[in-house]
């Protein structure tokens, strides 16, 4: 995939990406540790182990799955299959296995994509113990009768899941999360590029000056992760969060989209529609449905928290998920410096998005007196911003938030982010009293 | 008109269609009691007889119609019409006359259509005392001068008129409406078809094994049958009815149109919109005018019942409506038993449409302990098995009915009863407590 | 501009303007006051002069302007420039200047618009003490070296601004206020059309025979004008005001532009939405926007009053806007007769605008007996008429008003007003007890 030249955000993601790679991580083990001590050197983690067995809400923590070598033999003395090679050889979280099979009887433990014959597929069994190999279709089909060993050094036992939060603090206790997950082996797409695009986000965030909200930044497996982290803080974030999103898929050179939180019109939702109607490009708001990720946990009815998906490629939609297919030259760094880039964008149009009143709220101000006329720029610009202005001054009336006035205007976030503190250093606004 | 091969409601149909046809009905007289005689084979049938010069609202019942015999005579002592030939040919609730005229003298008493030479109009002169014939144009167009022998002997009096209801009851006291109507004479599809698929309706939700609703079928002449009707059960309606639908114009083979109540967004009316939009077919959703059937009067200011109308073609808007032409090729009996079905999932649409919440609201349901994966049928029925359930897991929080889940989902409604169903069963939801 | 032949509002409004046209015109002075006095023939004008130095909000009543002479010289000798042949050569509201300059020392005095090069800008500076000429970039570029003579025989004193208001008294004390301004020199378009369309249609209201609300015409300067006007009536409009409409650029012979108020759907919106669909012909609604004309005043946050503009073509947007080029070729008198017409009927809407309940809303009246049926008219005029008074039975419900009716059912606003007389006098329906 062809760039521009990268940001040094995107080169140093790139060094992060090459490391994280061959980790094979999974639901829970040793791998999952590896990711977050590698993703520690970024920001700041606190790790929570949760025991296996625990219960959280309908669901029991699953045991700890270690590892060792895995492998599959042809009758021929070729190795087939090797986790060395690729770790999405062996079926994520496989029961551990060694003998010697007839073809006939080694076919059900083998996994293909007919339609893509030179992947190889990524097949999980998390809440069925059993064991089995992911192969190309093409070397499938190729397999001569004879005998097959394999071998296969992996237990289960009595361990803890791993997950990991950042929290940048704020002036208030009002909060906003990043959610992303670690469980997928080595795929790029999905998922090393949230994990990554979440961690260098924190970075952004740490950098700025003042934060009015407290940020969360959560990494765990997805699903039972997400659940784990709900059965802490969910009634926390029922009473605390304003905003959410969940970082997936994010990496490859495609447009964004998003997909909205199940209120529909929560305040991420409303910014992100802004922030991508004013990039201009291509782009998809989609409503939410509860298939997914994270979100199905966040946005579940006893919390419908207002969290949305933040992506590139839908999950499940693009043609190389969950396969080999999925691998660096399926994704782009500069494409993921964008998103850290509009990310970033979101929180500074959270952090701006305050309710004002005009002083005097009666006609408009005399502006010549107040300095307020743009001098520099290109007259578009200076367009924008005279307009921006206008649209400020008529609807700071206690009634209206700044994100309120881009959706009615059409003007950019960040304009009337800049205006509003113009307006405000001049005193002709000031913050409504109940915010 | 060709038709696939019909079931066995088809065939019934048909077969009643065919002993209702030839009866002079109007808006009184003894060809309504006829007819309502034979409907009382399909369904039990209460008759209520309103004397005549009963004030109902703004209106008085009209006294009884008896007509005998009917016909006008050329100069040539040709029979040009005969209501034994076709009952069309009187205009309907004329006033008895003998005598002999000349074609001048006769040309106001004849009706005809210019546009449509060959078919006989339907004229009724409920509410201003007089007396004519129907015949096609071309056979006006080709009378010759001469003296006319006019035969009508018909006369009205204070007698009754005539309709009936049959009430299905249910386990609550909410009720459900389905009105026809009974006043017009041989023509098929207006309105042969309304009582047809109304009455075939009611042994269908007679053969259901319970019922939530208590079900009203009416039968009376339009306009001043509804009105009588409203006079007696109007404000029970205002306080019970929860669903209504007209039955009119129903039998032609050409997509349904519904015609949302007056209050636009019933709970009929959404529920028409999930099923018409389901079948995939063609259809209308119309807004609510203030002309048509007897919904003029269910859905006038005093009462604004939830009734919709249900039709295929528009009264008034297809080309034979209201002549002789609307007769038995008009219409299509499998046309018919389809909309008894629409009818029917209608019905088991409002049964099932409970608001239910998750037991466990917080973050979804370790599915695999529940057996609810569905193991049989189609790759693509079952996962809109799956999506379903998911959207109703997702939705079951005390706002939602199925119907707003059918709406927001765009998956089918029936498939959201059988997952509510087996959810329910399964412990995972309950219905909420205020329904 | 080739014209139908006019009416006599339209031959009378050409005569207003050619007095009108040739007076220099600003923000203050005696072209003002004349301007004023020429329209006080044609309505009964209170005049208001507002001392220089006035605080109104958070602006100052300016300095009156009065100017003798202003004239540019060239270096052969020649006028260049002379206010006595076009008002727009002088910057409006110049200081005075007598000197001699180079063409180099003269030039940052000068304005032109290189792409309209034989057109004359209009030009103020009103809050910046400055003088300058406007010429044709033709003139401008076409100019010799060599020393010019500036003669601007012009004074700025503590004076007053003129401001003007009709008041035609209603049965109540809800008000209607027409807003235009007096400020701008010989242009037609903008701004000869809003003033004399205000002058006339004050003649058609004078001429009703009753009126339920008091009706408020204003004539002043723009912006400043306004923020005077409403540092006086304000409050008072805050409590009565039920509609107003700022009339400006509406000469022109194109489709008439709504622009809606910034409460977006206030009762003149509406009305003026459904009398400008019922025209049939091409015509825009805009949604407001902060910039413009006085409306920026009205609907300033402090009031927020429900205030829209009425013009044709919209200021700033088409080419001769603010040049010399807006003359009497660009403006159509026959279309400002249409423009009187147009606010008549919003007016008429308005004053018909009641809300209704039916006697008896029980089903349909039995129409027959209260002698409703039309009996003249073309067909169609006829099933208007019926389908109109349909709608109005069965929303006379207390929850709509005549606008509402128009706009749900797309028939006409004027024939519902026609309908609710007839309805009323038969007593089939009366008005709502609480207005």
């Amino acid at each position: 995939m062809s760039e521009a030249p990268r940001s040094s955000t995107a080169l140093l993601m790139e060094q992060y990406f090459d490391r994280l790679w061959p980790i094979m991580r999974s639901i829970t083990g040793e791998g999952v540790r590896q990711t977050h001590d590698i993703l520690a050197e970024l920001l700041p983690l606190e790790r929570t182990e949760v025991p296996s067995g625990t219960s959280v809400f309908d669901w029991t923590v699953p045991e700890e799955w270690e590892v060792r070598e895995a492998w599959l033999q042809g009758p021929d003395g070729r190795r087939i299959a090797d986790i060395r090679d690729n770790t999405l050889h062996l079926v994520n979280y496989s029961c551990g296995f060694q003998g010697t099979l007839s073809l006939e009887a080694l076919q059900p433990h083998l996994h293909s994509i007919p339609e893509r014959p030179h992947a190889i597929p990524y097949v999980t069994s998390y809440y069925a113990r059993d064991w089995g190999f992911c192969i190309p279709h093409a070397v499938r089909m190729a397999l001569q009768p004879g005998q097959y060993t394999v071998h296969i050094d992996a237990r289960h036992f009595a361990g803890s899941m791993t997950m990991s939060q950042a929290v940048l603090p704020g002036q208030t206790d009002r909060e906003v999360l990043f959610s992303t997950y670690t469980c997928h082996p080595s795929m790029a797409n999905n998922e090393l590029s949230g994990p990554l695009v979440a961690a260098f986000l924190y970075r952004e965030l740490a950098a700025m000056p003042c934060r009015r909200y407290t940020y969360r930044f959560h990494f765990g497996p997805e699903t039972i992760g997400a659940i784990a982290y709900l059965s802490r803080l969910g009634t926390h974030f029922r009473e605390k969060l304003d905003a959410g999103l969940v970082l997936t898929c994010i990496g490859g050179d495609v447009p964004f989209t998003c997909k909205r939180s199940r209120q529909g019109n929560a305040l991420v939702d409303r910014i992100i529609a802004c922030l991508l109607r004013e990039r201009g490009a291509e782009h998809v708001m989609r409503d939410f449905w509860p298939g997914g990720s994270d979100e199905r946990q966040y946005c579940s009815p006893g919390f419908d928290l207002p969290v949305g998906v933040l992506c590139r490629a839908v999950f499940g939609e693009y043609p190389e998920y969950h396969t080999s297919d999925d691998d660096k030259s399926a994704v782009s760094f500069t494409a993921m410096a964008e998103a850290v880039e509009l990310c970033r964008d979101v929180v500074q149009a959270l952090e701006a998005n305050r309710v004002y009143v005009r002083t005097n709220p009666h006609c408009e101000p005399f502006l010549s007196r107040y300095d307020l006329h743009d001098t520099i720029g290109a007259q578009r610009s200076k367009d924008v911003a005279k307009k921006t202005l206008q649209w400020l001054l008529n609807l700071a009336d206690g009634g209206h938030d700044l994100v309120s006035m881009a959706e009615r205007s059409g003007l950019p976030l960040a304009e009337f982010r800049i205006q509003a503190q113009r307006a405000e250093q001049a005193g002709l606004i000031k913050l409504a009293e109940v915010q």
